[in-house]
């Protein structure tokens, strides 16, 4: 298959667009594409297209849009992972799964025993950071979406927000096997999908059992089976087991 | 929870038993732990105990056998991995998964696509090494069972393996999105769990057609969405589908 690359905006066959700058380095000094070499070209939104290097040179990397192409399926169910922030890199790894597996966006969150604030996220300028791995992980897995990445919250303003839907949609909040007798098996789930879904997924040291208390009331608790799964295991297992039950796969 | 320990054999309550010394030096040098420290004790084949450790010197370290104790629970169905073997530090990620999400024994195979052979694997002791991983894993994911890890084999002796039971097990191969028109959606499995599986999945460069043709005699195969997953994330993924399927979660 040919390289994938992202340009966000609107255009169509027979049109020359320039790529954005980290594009265009991945295009000329990463994979050293010249005039005349065959890409494809999505916007990020849904929409792919065959497309041709039309010129490589400092003043920019241009391509000709050829004809539209299909795209990795999104699924039905859009699944916004609201996932706690984990140590190092980590957040790294779940974003890239996240974005491969075929969540539809990415809500960073601050629990209890998160163990970075959201001012040093902020400094840090993580959010951009995943953004750029989220864009990487869609030009390698397939998709010609790519998945939001939103601005980190506390878990108090994400459970806020869940409660003030004015449509709810369900919300699941993956717990440890034995933290709680109430959580829910999966297989309880119906199997007729949502159109869509929030999963909270907690930090390495999981959730405090407040916080497993509050979100019990706006959300359906669910286990992985009764092993310990690692913490940036646990998103890609959840999404892979819930798209299994609502037949995505 | 008290930390956990590997100790194979035949044992009881009231039994005084030494620690393998992989365990005794994790015991003693990382978790410093001291005589009347409680820990776990689990055969590593679904026995679980209570411990108290009564020496640690370095004639060996001792512990004394406590009541009984439910280890995390074993899936009802037996899943064998059979993993073509990734690059680098790859595969232990592939077996720590695979262990903590539940399958009950890894084959490691090697394909046309592999990048290591057979000889390499043998001589760098790389079943050992994986057995290690495994026996950590079991600790932390709460597993009173380690998975075995096979001799790595050639992808057609696993084959003739398969065409050889004398009662059939359903053998699922994960192909690529598109490799091929008769890939079966995860959705056509039947719900009723069988008693053992066995679950293929290929290297990084993705099993040749003749590789997926020959399968296709013994194995049904699966895709996991549209997306194409990192070859390391295959496994937990695939397994978190198909126990999502069969009522495990």
């Amino acid at each position: 298959m040919n390289a994938r690359f992202l340009a966000p905006g609107s255009y169509g066959p027979g049109d020359d667009i320039d790529l954005p700058d980290d594009e265009a380095q991945h295009l000329t000094r990463v994979l050293r594409l010249r005039a005349g070499d065959p890409v494809r070209v999505f916007d990020g939104r849904g929409r792919e297209f065959a497309a041709t290097v039309t010129r490589t040179s400092k003043a920019g990397t241009s391509v000709r849009i050829g004809e539209s192409h299909a795209a990795a399926p999104e699924p039905r169910v859009a699944i916004t992972i609201a996932h706690a922030v984990l140590k190092g890199d980590k957040m790294d790894d779940v974003v890239r799964d996240a974005v491969m597996i075929g969540a539809a966006a990415i809500q960073p969150i601050v629990t209890h025993r998160t163990e970075i604030a959201l001012d040093a996220l902020r400094r840090g300028r993580r959010r951009e950071r995943w953004e750029r791995v989220a864009v990487s992980s869609a030009k390698q897995c397939g998709r010609a979406v790519v998945p939001s990445i939103a601005e980190p919250v506390a878990f108090d303003v994400l459970l806020d927000a869940l409660r003030a839907l004015e449509v709810p949609e369900p919300a699941f909040m993956l717990v440890e096997p034995g933290a709680t007798g109430e959580a829910q098996v999966l297989s309880e789930i119906e199997a007729a999908p949502p159109r869509e879904a929030t999963l909270l997924i907690g930090p390495e040291g999981g959730w405090t059992s407040d916080e497993v208390d509050r979100a019990a009331a706006v959300c359906r608790l669910i286990t992985l089976g009764g092993r310990t799964l690692r913490a940036d295991a646990m998103g890609i297992a959840a999404i892979a087991a819930l798209f299994a039950i609502w037949k995505e796969f």
